[in-house]
């Protein structure tokens, strides 16, 4: 086991939940309360909590408070929760276990037991996907990873990120370059600070220069998350994930999606069923309220990006790895 | 012809160089007076004047003024405005053509007309290159652009963007995308500026969507500049570049590579030869002065890349068009 995580981004007090806000990441360390449903799909859609699996955590909290201020709260909180961002399904997994869980027990003790269940799970299962992720990888690895998929995307030591950092405890890891993810920097923000705090060898790189780092180093895996994988294994994960995928299989880069299994979801066949948030121009044409582009530029700002399943070499979930993912493959380990 | 610039990035008095710090754009139009060769390096090196042409119209300049002061100044001033800058050969081509003009002619009037002969040029070309590239797209062209190539970068006009503004004025054009061109920004911050002011229906894209864009949206080309090119057609431009032909040729998008022959290195055999520049990690892990990455991080920050000859559709050039170029079609146009 690596060591723990300097900071916890989602704190659960038996009352209110406490989120770190990733906004502020790496300068400042700044706690937000929330103390409602309304106040947790608010956080999640200004993204003071982000990444699929601790958004789904932040969401089970959000219903827990939601149902203990009103019996009758289930379907309204569930709907403003879900509707906080469109991409992700853990998310919509981690409410509907919740909702499940109500329905059937009517409980609001067990109800909570089951909010920190799901946080606690996370880690187990990343801790796993760990492990079995760092198995692929060869001795003296060089690796390139994209956004945060870390401790602070999840329960605890990451997805993609935990991957590199069970590499790494096993002594089996190189370096690692880390792209900075425009347009939020989640690279530079936030998985560089997680890989400084861990001490493991890195190094931050533009976007746009991945295919050059490709072509120049020998890299041996790209490693990223996700935030939907579709049933025949197409992954939908942070914009510029698929423009990775491309570049490493033109240089024979193998590509790995990390993610728990509450990431898969069956119902969209392919995918061309997810469906793509698109957020606001401004989030390119201004930083922290300067203008970088001229006042009234138009943008196209999807963020996130759909990888077909015929880019990706492996699937690792905690259930354990799909290579070459099909349809079948992926119903075999998940259906 | 497209209407003119509204700004002038290099204007020369007679007596000394003024040139828009490009590096305030565009919040603010400031002009930066250089009275010295060493003031003109200290503009390229600093970025103040960028773009390959341009800093080869500015270093001509520059020696000029380095000549004026000192009569024996030619060595002295030729290293050291070749020095400000290592991957684009149009710097060094212009000082070499100075440089010869300035041994045979010792006349310091005549050399004056030279850079000025060597401005003008540009702008012809760019016209030229304009016509000749926008004759390659369709009626109703979506196309994508890189990093900023247009009369901020050159003698007017513009060469990738030369083509955009061509196109547009010819009533070809339905709508260009322009990524942002990390880390300096020079797509969102002056490509953006450009295009605004010419009306040209345009929408900024973060580097790492243009795959995605390529997937969603059909795409007819997308239209580079160039650094440097070697005589195999391998071309080296703005870091990003690459990956965007990479993913340009799987989607099967077109890619047109467009510069002025002074851009040609034939001495480079291939784009092995051509040296990259590294610039400074404090401009991925700053922005304007803030941190965005934890201090003391590592970045790797190459600012060109090179994108093989393979992966280009056409190279123009003000002399004609090298399709699918080769050693051979490159040395039949240009040897």
């Amino acid at each position: 086991m690596s060591a723990p995580a300097a900071v916890n981004p989602i704190l659960w007090n038996g009352e209110f939940l406490r989120l770190l806000d990733q906004r502020l990441l790496p300068a400042q360390l700044q706690y937000l309360d929330c103390r409602s449903a309304g106040d947790v799909a608010h956080a999640i859609h200004e993204m003071a909590v982000r990444g699929a699996p601790a958004i789904g955590i932040a969401a089970a909290y959000g219903l827990v408070m939601a149902l203990r201020e009103a019996p009758d709260a289930l379907d309204r909180a569930s709907q403003v929760l879900a509707d906080s961002r469109p991409t992700a399904v853990n998310l919509r997994w981690a409410l509907e276990r919740m909702r499940g869980h109500y329905l059937q027990h009517r409980d609001l003790a067990a109800l909570e037991r089951e909010a920190i269940a799901i946080h606690d799970e996370d880690l187990a299962q990343n801790h796993r996907i760990g492990e079995l992720g760092a198995a692929l990888l060869p001795a003296g690895a060089q690796v390139l990873t994209h956004c945060n998929t870390g401790a602070l995307a999840t329960g605890g030591h990451g997805t993609a990120l935990g991957v590199i950092r069970s590499a790494w405890s096993a002594g089996q890891l190189k370096r690692v370059y880390n792209t900075e993810t425009r347009p939020w920097l989640q690279g530079a923000r936030l998985t560089a600070f997680e890989l400084q705090q861990e001490g493991i060898p890195a190094a931050l790189i533009a976007d746009g220069a991945a295919a050059h780092l490709m072509s120049r180093e020998k890299i041996d895996w790209v490693i990223v998350g996700a935030d939907r994988i579709a049933a025949n294994g197409d992954t939908a994960n942070k914009i510029g994930t698929y423009a990775l995928a491309v570049a490493a299989r033109y240089h024979g880069v193998k590509f790995m999606v990390a993610a728990p299994s509450g990431t898969f979801d069956l119902r969209c066949e392919s995918g061309a069923e997810i469906p793509i948030e698109e957020r606001a121009a401004s989030e390119l044409t201004e930083f922290r309220g300067q203008a970088i582009a001229p006042a009234g530029y138009a943008a196209f700002n999807p963020v996130f990006d759909v990888t077909p399943a015929s880019l990706i070499d492996a699937i690792v979930c905690e259930r354990g790895v799909i290579e070459n993912p099909t349809r079948e493959r992926v119903l075999a380990l998940l259906g």
